[in-house]
């Protein structure tokens, strides 16, 4: 049987943090021993959230959760703010934290690498939590290697602004740090209408579908002499995140170091 | 049992004309009477084609071929100038002409529809004999009259020079005639990297890619609140041709009218 | 400016329902008058619905609803047994009904359009409200006269109990209604292991997937010498159903007739 | 500039032989020493092959090859007998072979390793040079560690006689190796048509498609609560292994190991 694992959770009310609840609820060795909310200090869980039978104290002074209570790992679901006190504080604790968001400065993942060093504790940061986003994207720079010819497809529903989408830079640069650069395509095409051949990225293209019914998509397709290879990840929902949560805790739980981004957990 | 059908085929040599003479040997009722080829005259089709066993003679005149060969239908595989007056000439001979170019004129086009008309013969002209790519095209602009919000994202092989292809402005173009002209995605919506959402046409995007490996693909996305219908075609060579030929000429074999496009003869 | 449809709604309160209600309430020539519920008689939606702005009286007695409020059309989601009811007392009343329930008799329906006879005035029953997959069925049995050969894959989610999926199943019996019936594959073909060749359905397959992070899809692939066209429809949620119900109502506001099948009032 | 590789090719007439001499020829430090073929003993390349311009002595005898060409590299491509033969007198001759065969058996390898070893001569023995496909079955085996749930479909044209193919069968023997074995699926679903669900292995499932026009395809599906994650192979023809083949030839000359896999050359 697995050991019981002693989780604070740190921002329970967001979108992110009502999913991490029903994880930790469903997860046999994951217990909630306090969450951290700046409203609601001295209330229960259970006071605000109807729909689990989880049980554990609520504190708006982080700092007095992390005494109080014997917790093993922190799950932070804040935002850059306040979830970078948090972490330092929860390292001070020796207490490892399971970090969600990509809105650290680099001189603050600096701080927390050296204090997580000097504190001998665990600390995992994870820009992206969903496990098969992270794996399209660490094949797809594996595949680079053995592929010169790539473009990448991605598809979100029509209330995107943004394209390329966040994921879909981020592929496209880890493809770059391995790949052969070369202009992909015949020297001599030309686009009838403007903008047929997508963005242009390192020598080869990118393309942004949005329409309404998609959700938020991505193809990865490499070609070469008679064959072509595509990873490709659908995401849902936001529960596509929490299996990326569970992995996290789990291993952190066994580790003393300073760990930035998920695909580094995974070999 | 069908009937015999017999036929003269204009253009033996070239790579199409080479897959329907493969075409005309497996198919039972049909029946090779005749070649027109711009050299060999006098020759048979065996002492220059030796994958077959056809036996038929070859003639450079291509009137003394209609007048003198029993025939019922001309497939005309040359090019849009010798092909025009080898049309004309059989539908004088009153000989059923499939024809497959997309290079005539428009009053090329009215004069072959008028002659038809005078001599009560059939005859069809089809820019595209693959049925897929046909119905593909048929299917998108029905779904186009339920479905506001589309894309088209078309794959090639990267030797094309042309982006997009021929075949997905077609469909575009077919889309348009019936699909309420909206402005899709989102109305703030920018490219951080320019190009990234593709090529604009009416409203709505076309991408293409292009990568060794692929050969000719085409996936037109319907997508409306909850739910996308994607219609697509992969074309892996030239023998996709073979059975429109076919069907066409079938068909022609019971039909005195003119028609251009393999869509009309399709309900 | 379109006119005005008024609207009465039967089981504002199921899955269907609340879609329906956020339907009504941004579509803006619908118009709710009334609802039919079995509870919350002479309370008015605006009592239990939080979520919309709607206002309109419910009635558990549904005879009293068609009577006392000016309707042109009901939208009937609740069951076969109730609603059967429902319909035959809208149509009593030259309501047209809008129908998404397939749990008719044979009986019932033959009831339901002698009555819409005699009264002239219009009913749709529709089984499946989701447009792309009423098209993905029509497609696939325009394309099935022209490719003998086709596969089906389904994909949901791993909670579903049966399979192949009723869509499926449908599809299958569409085709073959048109298809010339022939045993696909190699006629030495062998699995090595059982199953692997899928379902058969008059001499084709039928494969289906179940995995957790599927929600409901389906693939219908047509294959023929050197081309294959694929039908494929995704739906996300129960929201995709939406569109079908407002074109429907949209289109019975104009016809006197009875009609089964949302693909009958597509051409 | 890279060095000269020279290279020995057994069995140039073949399909497999034939496209490597295309591969020497268009890659600049590939020379072609001489050929192996069990015909044409004394003749040149250029005598039989009249569309590529190599010029290389053809010798029946292969240890007479070995021994009085000056050659780096053995590529192999006959059958498992005569290969077996060829590949032994290449190590003996310190020529390190690129074998490209299934077909050995246990003790065959066993001994071609032992020889490798005591030669200190590289030897790379691989069963699919298509680098694509190894590559779906690297990752595959990776994602299957944080995936449980798999489903695999693989898609041939309809002249395959068995079903699942081989590399179905592989992919799945290399995911049971490392994932966490479950029985998939509602533990209460059922067949209403029997083979529906595809074939069972270790608890997952494999679905095997037949089409004309399809040619050799493998789709691998991972799902998780809200996410799926695609793997996809496409293969259109023999070119597909010669840029394996290249790759081997590369790595090869730096080696002095006996390695099986291609996915052992690529980290």
């Amino acid at each position: 049987m697995k050991e019981t694992i002693n989780i604070i959770l740190a921002g329970p009310r967001g979108k992110m943090g009502s999913e991490a609840l029903k994880l930790i609820e469903r997860t046999e060795n994951f217990q909630l021993v306090g969450c951290i909310d700046r409203k609601h200090d001295g209330k229960n869980i259970k006071d605000i959230d109807n729909t689990s039978e989880l049980d554990a104290p609520i504190y708006t002074n982080s700092n007095e959760a992390f005494e109080r209570l014997n917790a093993d790992v922190l799950i932070e679901l804040t935002n850059p703010e306040v979830g970078f006190e948090h972490t330092k504080q929860a390292l001070l604790n020796n207490i490892r934290p399971v970090v969600g968001t990509s809105g650290f400065s680099e001189d603050q993942l600096g701080e927390l690498k050296e204090l997580s060093n000097k504190q001998q504790t665990g600390i995992i940061i994870a820009p992206n939590f969903a496990i098969g986003a992270v794996l399209m994207m660490k094949f797809s720079q594996m595949a680079a290697k053995y592929f010169n010819n790539v473009e990448i497809i991605e598809k979100h529903h029509d209330k995107k602004l943004d394209a390329p989408s966040g994921t879909a830079v981020k592929t496209a640069q880890m493809i770059k740090q391995v790949r052969e650069s070369i202009n992909q395509g015949h020297p001599d095409e030309k686009e009838t209408i403007e903008g047929a051949r997508g963005a242009e990225f390192d020598g080869f293209r990118i393309h942004s579908m949005r329409l309404p019914g998609l959700i938020a998509h991505q193809e990865v397709v490499f070609g070469q002499s008679g064959q072509t290879l595509t990873i490709k990840h659908d995401s849902m929902d936001r529960e596509s995140f929490m299996s990326g949560v569970h992995f996290a805790v789990e291993q952190i739980i066994d580790m003393d170091e300073y760990v930035y981004g998920l695909e580094n957990l995974m070999e």
